[in-house]
């Protein structure tokens, strides 16, 4: 057996998110599913680098699987693409040592949440329409409030089973991407779950003039679920870039 | 009644075409159908500046139509976006003269054809993947036989009830669009039947070695439609702009 990791992209529209589930289509399942017609029908199980929810896609997505040596990287990648649907896409397989994990070896996961404030056909699905104006420089002001290592309880999903909810957050800005959208950029050690969507929607809170950078302030000291905004729909977020110590791209 | 112009995008995904049609979802007749509903159900009736197949998209498209003067132009397109399907966006209405005419009164067409060749899941629906190299250069010489006033049957549909099947093309040329993409530019007073399609299969013909510029300048002169390549699939073509003498964009 050898341990490939392999980076794809993919479209969540249509998926009832990563990770397998009876009875509907996930990403990890379609894959799973292809990896098992190539090895013989041998049950085949990958390890992604991280959970995204329904409706939620990846820019960039790493997963390891361990596989007998039938095939060098590349006919894999060439294999993959061709058996699995266009909304998800092999960019890249290489063979790395037997113990590497995608997702214990990820240094910082980036995300991204985009926003368009006129009606636009080409977008749907992929950017959440808020035909509303935001002060992006107040967004930025909270924004920064974040920077650190921090504890999200506020931001997270009540009752999950992470032993702590500090994330150690290193980037949070928004910007025009200069095609009409604000693009929100997050990048942190760990996430947890919901997390982006709750700290967008709070920080949209601010950019309507709802709130203060220093109601967020407050809002991450209480470490209180109810006290953050409402979460964002899924659609405008993209797992965006994974961070490993022996990947540079 | 006043007669207004009105400048709309729309993606063709999950259409039939433009033309309203029994029994399938149709641009024309979702228009139609919310035009209807704003004027006390009264039947209402649009003239596009054209006719968009099944899956083709339109990134600029105007239609006109007459209506009472209940609303001010603006609050028409509110009203009119907020009650669409995301998928079809107004971004302007205006009144005009009430002998103009979308579809007469437009001088000059411009479409686009996207093809991508690595698999991208977040262009699905919107380019055609064609997964081989194409020589562009090679292309562009192809489609200057085009560029004038000719006979273009070798690139229509058989039997269709036009009276004459000369176009003058004033542009035709491919470029990349710098995201991994090739696309093709075409702009002429006036489009064939599946013309965009079948021009764009016989240049890839050429893009990919197996005809020259001299075989497209043949098929042409030929003036028979199974001399041409093969037509592109819709999902790479979009209308893109429309030339009216009294409108500058």
């Amino acid at each position: 057996m050898q341990r490939f990791f392999v980076k794809i992209a993919y479209d969540g529209t249509a998926f009832a998110g990563w990770q397998i589930q009876p009875k509907v289509s996930t990403i990890q399942g379609e894959i799973e599913q292809r990896l098992s017609r190539l090895f013989s029908n041998e049950e085949v199980s990958i390890v992604g680098c991280g959970r995204t929810d329904a409706g939620v896609h990846a820019s960039q997505f790493y997963y390891h699987v361990d596989l007998p040596s039938k095939y060098p990287s590349d006919q894999l990648k060439y294999k993959l693409n061709n058996m699995l649907p266009g909304s998800i896409a092999v960019y890249d397989v290489f063979s790395v040592e037997p113990d590497t994990h995608a997702r214990f070896d990820a240094e910082e996961r980036t995300y991204r949440y985009y926003i368009h404030h006129e009606k636009d056909p080409f977008v749907v699905g992929k950017s959440w329409y808020y035909p509303h104006e935001l002060d992006i420089d107040m967004m930025n002001k909270a924004a920064s409030v974040l920077l650190g290592k921090k504890d999200f309880t506020s931001f997270s999903k009540l009752h999950t089973d992470v032993k702590t909810n500090i994330c150690e957050v290193t980037k949070a800005v928004w910007k025009k991407d200069g095609e009409g959208k604000i693009v929100f950029e997050i990048k942190a050690n760990r996430f947890l779950r919901n997390m982006v969507r709750a700290i967008v929607g709070t920080l949209v809170e601010v950019g309507r003039g709802a709130i203060t950078a220093e109601d967020v302030q407050k809002i991450l000291e209480a470490k209180d679920r109810g006290s953050a905004g409402m979460s964002v729909p899924a659609e405008g977020l993209f797992l965006a870039g994974i961070t490993y110590p022996f990947i540079n791209d």
